[in-house]
């Protein structure tokens, strides 16, 4: 039996293009730059490379660490390293973080050449699709002429998909996990409330923040306490919190009673200290525009029809965000064009999150798919 | 047939304690207030009352107008008036403001004798036993030994339950709508987002805002933003407003894009104009605090041993806040102790809020059970 190990220490890159970007919205991003990580060695037909795309809260870090004494590795780092279900000892794989992003691509917190000073509330909203063509850039810079595959969970599902439908000649699979073809009016109500508590904090300052003293941390921390909620399920939330105290007996106060509390909490803090509240509106914004089929179910199948890649889809039985069903909108729409599609509704407690989660069926599912990649 | 008229024009009462209130919490209110109203007669007998108790942002005023000029009634107007449900040619109909509310009864925005100031952060946290206790002093002045029923949905048929547990001799039906035996994690979960938006709004001032120009409006229209998703079921929200935009295309700024961000921001700035912030955290409060089991399924059984009134639960199947399984639970530990119960759920869309609408089956269910009181 091989060890699993971690990739080890790894090395942030960085994509400047000089070719400008027209995104969606019309405006044209002049030139732009990504942040990018690669693990493993693309082959002599390079045609082993894994493009990973990361949901609302993630980067281009996916796995190994920064240093020896780094102490939390990339998002991924259960899925993706040597002779892991994405195994690096095969596969070239590469992490992206997307415009908008706040971790070094270029986003309302980079520099704006023309000011000099960072973009704020002038860095335009991208999309999928403006990260699609963004991602083709990169991928077509690094000498790659198909993608072995590109996958992703949730947000980063819909660029998985999207990858098919805009550049079907450049992807030979795309493995899309727990995502959706679009949002719904439930979806973007939560994604609302999110950005409004973050667009009314007095200290957003109409997200030109950066020069200021303050943060909008209040804001944040209340977008992402709520986030909390629906990446968990409510019968994890049950099993493993329930209605647990923090004391023997209530206090009748306003502090934290249950251990609930106190969670959600420590995760709006947390999160407060580190994110960057205008790419989490941006990122919200990204999910709530997306839709293919714009706003007609049955387009989707019309879409599809460009599509050229085998598709793995993966769902999650406990997923009231992306729900099953939501998953299956994509299968029926891919079988309606005779795709090469495989579907896995994968039974776990946690809901959304499971995605991120070292659940041995689903991680079985993808070393497979993985392998069967290499034989053909 | 008769026709179903409102109550016409109502009035508001007020029942003046000046007997002391010890609350759970260990705190005694030495004095209070409570205003109510009433609709219909007490019969000779005093048997025929009916107390309506409210939920989260309800209040005393179940139904009619105050004025010919009064746009909006009372908010169970559907279910309360002559030849309605509860029909007020039968029953003496009986609503009070819960303690800690705004609306008169006394609370954080009534005036603290000690002080001649509001009570603000100083009033404090009343639990569900605590309503019941002050429901009842109020009965025994208006001289009712029994009451006919206790009605509530929500958080008012969380106090529907206990009127049966803490005065057993002194109800005869208790109507259990839309309600549970307590909250779950994610309940709480939702709960401590709303708090803590209305808590880290600067213009909270720790609950002292009243003489402060300004109001923690932006906390509160956060909070019942956020309470709005969990009222309406995914489905009726998805029928209502789907993915349908406010514009032919999309704008790609930060205002409202879908007709669901406009719904939701237009509930947010109704409420926070009209409702108190300081109210809206001790409700929450109170909905996570009740609990008759004390954190063991096991007990409720034993403690609706207490219980000699006769019960009717209901429930509504897209309720995803206060599920059928949770009513589910107080019928069971109900059987337990062979009390005279009856369960409906009704197949209803519209979520949890379906408790305050005209659904036929619902009405139709309520109408039949109080007609059957009535031969009894």
């Amino acid at each position: 039996m091989t060890t699993k190990n971690s990739i080890g220490i790894v090395k942030t890159k960085i994509f400047k293009s000089s070719n400008s970007l027209r995104l969606q919205s019309g405006k044209v991003l002049k030139e732009y730059s990504l942040v990018y990580e690669t693990y493993g060695k693309l082959n002599a037909k390079r045609n082993n490379a894994v493009l990973v795309c990361h949901a609302l809260s993630g980067n281009h870090h996916l796995a190994g660490k920064y240093s020896s004494k780094d102490k939390h590795p990339g998002w991924w780092d259960n899925l993706i390293g040597p002779n892991k279900p994405l195994d690096t000892n095969k596969f070239f794989v590469i992490g992206i973080n997307n415009l908008g992003g706040s971790d070094g691509s270029s986003g309302p917190k980079s520099i704006n050449k023309k000011t000099n000073k960072p973009w704020g509330s002038k860095f335009p909203i991208t999309t999928v699709e403006d990260w699609v063509n963004s991602h083709e850039a990169l991928i077509t810079y690094l000498n790659i002429s198909k993608l072995a595959a590109v996958i992703g969970g949730s947000l980063g599902g819909m660029q998985a998909i999207q990858w098919s439908i805009q550049y079907p000649e450049k992807i030979e699979h795309a493995i899309v996990i727990a995502a959706a073809p679009n949002l719904t009016a439930q979806n973007i109500a939560f994604n609302e409330v999110a950005r409004q508590s973050i667009i009314t904090d007095p200290d957003f300052n109409k997200g030109n923040y950066y020069e200021k003293k303050k943060l909008p941390k209040r804001g944040l921390r209340i977008a992402r306490m709520l986030g909390h909620i629906t990446y968990l399920s409510d019968d994890v939330m049950g099993s493993k919190f329930g209605r647990k105290q923090k004391n023997k007996s209530y206090q009748y106060d306003f502090n934290t009673e249950f251990e609930i509390e106190s969670y959600l909490n420590y995760q709006g803090d947390k999160f407060a200290e580190e994110f960057d509240a205008n790419t989490y509106i941006r990122m919200t914004k990204a999910l709530d525009y997306y839709d293919p089929a714009n706003g007609n179910k049955k387009n989707l199948s019309k879409i599809f029809k460009k599509i050229k890649s085998k598709v793995l889809v993966v769902a999650f039985t406990s997923d009231w965000r992306f729900s099953p069903n939501r998953s299956k909108e994509i299968v029926k729409a891919l079988l309606d064009n005779n795709i090469n599609v495989k579907y896995a509704e994968i039974t776990a407690a946690s809901g959304h999150d499971a995605f991120l989660m070292t659940e041995p069926r689903y991680h079985a599912i993808l070393e497979s798919y993985f392998k069967e990649m290499l034989r053909n």
